[in-house]
Order: C-alpha cells, then structure tokens, then sequence
C-alpha cells in the first residue's frame, strides 16, 4: 500500500468549499472522483484543511493510500486530466504510511487580499475584498502584531465550528502594500472556524475606528466576545501547507 | 451638449466583445444599457475599438455626448451603479467636442500574458494561454523587434475584418519575463482584425521552430500568405489607450 500526498491549488469561486458534502459540488468530491477514475480503489483520503464556499488555495494538500503504484509525474498528469480546469494538482510526492495531510502539518499559512482601489476591479471580485477607504498599514500591522503567540482564540471562532480546544499558536501576522492591493499574511499551526476571516475583519473594524488595539488584547483574553465582521470568503487563499519544521 | 470620455475595464470572460450585436450579451450594449439610465438620451456612442469574444481590457474608451450635465466623478459612480461587476468604469474626463474615442487615438498597447508553468494554474485559465514548453525569450524577441515601424500586415488580418488599407505603425513590441508568466507587450497606432493574436501565434510557431525570423520578414511583405496560428482571446488585454503623442 502506497501512501501518497498530492499539493493541488483551486479557484473556490464555484465550490461549496473542500469538504466533501453529499448535495454540493465540493473540492474534496473533484478530488475524489478523479482518484476513482486513476486508482480505481483508493484508502484514507485526507484533506489537510476544510476551507469554506469560495475560498481559494494557492496550496492545499491531501494524502491518500493506494495499493496501485504510480510514479510522482505520472499521478500529477493523470489526476489533472480527470479533473476540471478550476482544480489543478501541482506535484505529488511518496509519503511513509504514517503520514497524514490534516496531522501532520507543522505550519499554515493563509493570505487574504483587500483590493484597496478607488473603485472596483473587473478581474479580482472574485478574488479579493473591495475596500475603498483608507488603510494605514503601520498602524494596523501594530493590532495584527498582537495575534502573534500563544492565544486562546475563542473570541475568534465562528458558531458551527465543534467545540474543541481554542488555543493556537500565530506564528506571524502582517499587512503588506502591492500597489492597488493590500494583502494580510498569517502563519501559524492551525486555525479555527473563520478564524482568518475575523481576525481580518476584527483588524478593518481597527481601521475603520470601530475597534481599538486594547479591544483587541481583550479579545484575546479567550472570553466570549464579539470581535469584528467575518471578513467575506471571496478573499482568502490557503497559500502554504508546511510538513517539515 | 457635452462630449464625455470614460475609460472603463473589463473582464471579457462572459461577453461576446465589446460591439453591440443583436443577439448576444456585449460590453458595449451594457455600457449603452447603463449610459440610458443615467444620461436618459446620449448621442455618438464610440468605443475606441472592438474586441473580440473572450478578450480582455485593462483600459478601454467610450465617449458620448450629452445634454444632462454631470460632473466626472458623479459619472463614475452613477454609471458604475448601473452596471454589472465585471465592467468598471475607471475615470470620466470632459472633452471637446471634435473628441472621437476612435479616431482621435495616438496609440494602443494591448498585453498578451502566456502562462509558462509546467503544470495549468486555475487562476489564470481565462487570463493566460497556458504553454508549458521552453520559451526562448532573447531569442523570440529577436523576432517581436521584426514588427516594429511601418509595415503592410495584410498577412496578420483574419478574414472577416472589412477590406481596408492595412498599413499600420508599431511603436513596439516585447516579451518580458515575470515569475512564470511570459507577456507580450505591443504597442502601435492601430491594429487590424486579429493581428495581436495572429503575430503572437507567429512568434509562438517560431519559437516552435515551425517558422524563422526569415518567415516573419516575408510576412512583413504584406502578399498574401499563412501566418502562425491565431493565439486564443482569453490571454489578450487591451492594457492602455492614449490621445496625447
């Protein structure tokens, strides 16, 4: 039995999301239905996150066993052409059989892009959040500093999600300028329901005056609390999913 | 009566090209369909050029005249508020009333992005043609040079385009480099049916190795005869119109 891991990069804007659900056209069932037509008989699929309704990933990751064996290139070529063109699989690599896409990440990292021009662009609505309003971006990179740490992230975790331990670790958390857009970096070992979607929208209420760098450090006190906004899913992208430390 | 320029963007995915056609969705009859609501009657709707099914623009011009009198910013988010989220209007400017968003154009650049990974990335699969074969930069630039000045392209007009004097100035062309993607930069003050997509496909085919710089130099004779193949729209931009030398 061969355990394999493929890296794939998908434009969410037409899926339910990645997980696999039964009356929805998902990532994951793409992914599934083509290892079906390749492997034929296929064990332990895993998706290495669940990300919601058109989210995108630059990188996401899933293992699976197969008694069939392929070579690395072989798969990639294969899998992509049983697989619509907003779905790609980018390398595939052999994995040893107690390797797991979702357990044995060591890093994360998600972007999420604001298109900050002074009025809408045709090409990214479906890949960024329109904001027009000004950002300061060393000001804020001061709140998103305060992410970074050991936290207890209740306070950013949308109901739905199970309840499970709140406690992540961000490794690291900014804000960068690319002409019109403005993009949020975040890294860290795992992350709750929404979680990068409040935590951004938490930062643009910062921006907006609604919220203040102390209603942030409160927030992180782990209490129940109401942060920012759910900043919309269109906007963030799964970037890197990290195995080694 | 007040003559107005509005440069608008687009994304050209869903429409049938910007001329106004009777049976099909374009860009120019959403245009006309959002300059009635806000102008109630407009004259001398001119867009600086048709563009085909599929293709793009980064920048493109429309001027109309008017009775109603608003000023450019208010035009911009009127019409913007009328139109849907893959045509934006950019900027409005006042102009005389001589002003023709056609004939009064200097110089074009239109940009065609060649996706050169090795593996399709669905992000780009309606911006980029997707060529995963070695691309010779140096050398195919070597060949872009052949087009620029004054040549008779008759060779580089697809049949449909209505017989005219097919003598056209190009001021430049290159490719440039960036991360995987390779862009064909071209610039001139006018360009027939096709001929963009046409002298990619040419210099696409050279590099190939199916056709040489000596190939190009016939071509540039003007006689009749089969260039490359024609590029697909979805890679080709209109990126930047100018009035001013």
């Amino acid at each position: 039995m061969q355990n394999y891991l493929i890296y794939i990069s998908y434009d969410g804007k037409n899926y339910a999301g990645y997980q696999v659900q039964k009356n929805a056209d998902t990532v994951g069932k793409r992914i599934l239905s083509a290892l079906n037509s390749v492997f034929e008989k296929t064990e332990e699929v895993h998706g290495c996150s669940r990300t919601d309704s058109k989210v995108h990933a630059r990188e996401f990751a899933v293992s699976f066993k197969s008694e069939k064996l392929l070579d690395e290139n072989s798969v990639v070529k294969a899998l992509n052409a049983n697989l619509p063109d907003d779905i790609s699989v980018k390398r595939c690599e052999y994995k040893s059989d107690c390797f797991h896409a979702r357990y044995s990440v060591k890093k994360k990292e998600y972007i999420y892009c604001i298109y900050n021009g002074k009025v809408r662009d045709p090409f990214f609505k479906n890949y960024s959040l329109f904001w027009n309003k000004d950002i300061d971006i060393s000001k804020l990179n001061l709140c998103a500093e305060l992410f970074v740490g050991t936290h207890d992230f209740s306070a950013f975790k949308a109901s739905g999600g199970k309840t499970e331990d709140c406690v992540r670790t961000v490794y690291s958390a900014y804000f960068e300028k690319k002409g019109d857009f403005v993009i949020f970096r975040i890294s860290g070992n795992g992350f709750l329901y929404k979680m990068v979607r409040l935590i951004v929208g938490t930062l643009l209420s910062v921006s907006d005056g609604k919220l203040s760098a102390e209603d942030i450090k409160t927030l992180l006190n782990g209490k129940n609390q109401t942060p920012g906004f759910t900043a919309p899913p269109h906007g963030l992208f799964l970037n890197k999913v990290c195995y080694e430390d």
